[in-house]
């Protein structure tokens, strides 16, 4: 009986939904997952680092790596990494670029990944970028992932195929929901909130789109929050 | 009398001759220079960083910064980041890709740069590579720079406008040097040994590229070496 390896596939896992989500789609289409978390000082940064262990448990991950990518931190110039720029509440309506938009962020992600799909001669970066919340942040639209991956192609040896995947970009957060509940992923281990680590504080940009998501989704988030707006209360 | 501020280049200073050039026509174009220096856990990487002080003190720079990125050592797959895979000696007409390679290297480089340059609005980043050391290197190739500012283009706010410049790219290393005479650059204070912190051991590829070039351009050079190959002996 011949024996024929699964590709490994480097997934960047924040510990969030969409994160999540993306891993078990990359799983689900047969790759190897190798689990990639970047800390960059932000403020939950704990508690998303739990998030990222726990998931790779759940997948019983063998190639796990966690660099810490503090130099965002010393660059400066947002609300996730300066803790003097307050992190917004609320208001996921609101127009232009949020605070919490760290220059570039996702270029230093996705080079990080490619240096390691290389050495591991990966054949694919799976990344949970979304589209409906990137109106405010240039690097998470597609047409910034196809110019990356032209980056990679170029920027790699000969023998190296990096594919950029973005399996859930433009699905709204209710259909990353569904998807993960199709999937059976971990939902229940992931977590979202910017600004709390023990229980999600339900006013942040991030868990107002989660809150949503799930609402329009019809399903009950499993996870803990400190208080959940009015609007979304029937979705606990 | 009407005051007009210099537009700012981050320009990529690693301490070695290539950069400390490039920096030198960056100011000769009438850019403010913003210096970064990024340490990887290169073997030689307190020489370098001395060199990078160095310059930035011949120069008068305000902007400085120096990161740690020394993820790029815990991903590991190079000599020059991995103690284990030993630097080569001499040969530098090997073909394809060197084992001081790191695995998309620059594109991470040029991330964190482009980072730092849309938190100064610089309209500029600098970066000293040269074909002619490319042959075996991906991300040194003209081609990946113009991918790469396609990147920058799409992944940036709308009103930040960077570009990558590679003022000596098509220049082989005894033009750089004569470049570097020719603007004052103080080539007397950059290091470009892989392999020693004291005296340049004259056997390392990076040694030999630089002893050929001074050759080449008929110019002393001033750094002081270990040993110099016979063949290149008359060029000290």
């Amino acid at each position: 009986m011949e024996f024929k390896e699964k590709p490994i596939a480097v997934c960047l896992v924040s510990g969030g939904m969409d994160s999540c989500v993306t891993a078990a789609i990359a799983r689900d289409e047969g790759f190897e997952l190798a689990f990639l978390h970047l800390s960059y000082g932000q403020l939950t940064e704990k508690r998303e680092r739990k998030a990222f262990e726990d998931i790779a448990d759940f997948y019983s991950v063998q190639h796990r790596l966690v660099l810490n990518v503090d130099f965002l931190l010393k660059i400066g110039g947002s609300a996730l990494t300066d803790r003097k720029i307050e992190v917004p509440k609320g208001d996921v309506q609101r127009q232009g670029i949020p605070p919490t938009y760290v220059p570039f962020r996702n270029a230093n992600l996705l080079s990080i990944a490619t240096s390691w799909a290389e050495t591991l001669q990966a054949k694919a970066i799976f990344i949970g970028a979304v589209a409906e919340d990137s109106s405010g942040y240039p690097d998470c639209r597609p047409e910034f992932y196809e110019a990356f991956e032209k980056v990679i192609e170029i920027g790699t040896r000969p023998e190296t195929f990096v594919k950029i995947k973005t399996p859930v970009i433009h699905l709204t957060k209710a259909e990353i929901v569904k998807r993960g509940v199709k999937l059976n992923a971990p939902l229940h281990l992931t977590w979202s909130c910017y600004k709390s680590e023990e229980l999600a504080c339900g006013e942040c940009d991030s868990c107002l789109l989660r809150l949503r998501g799930f609402k329009m989704a019809g399903v009950i988030d499993p996870i803990p929050y400190a208080k959940i707006p009015a609007e979304f209360a029937f979705a606990k």
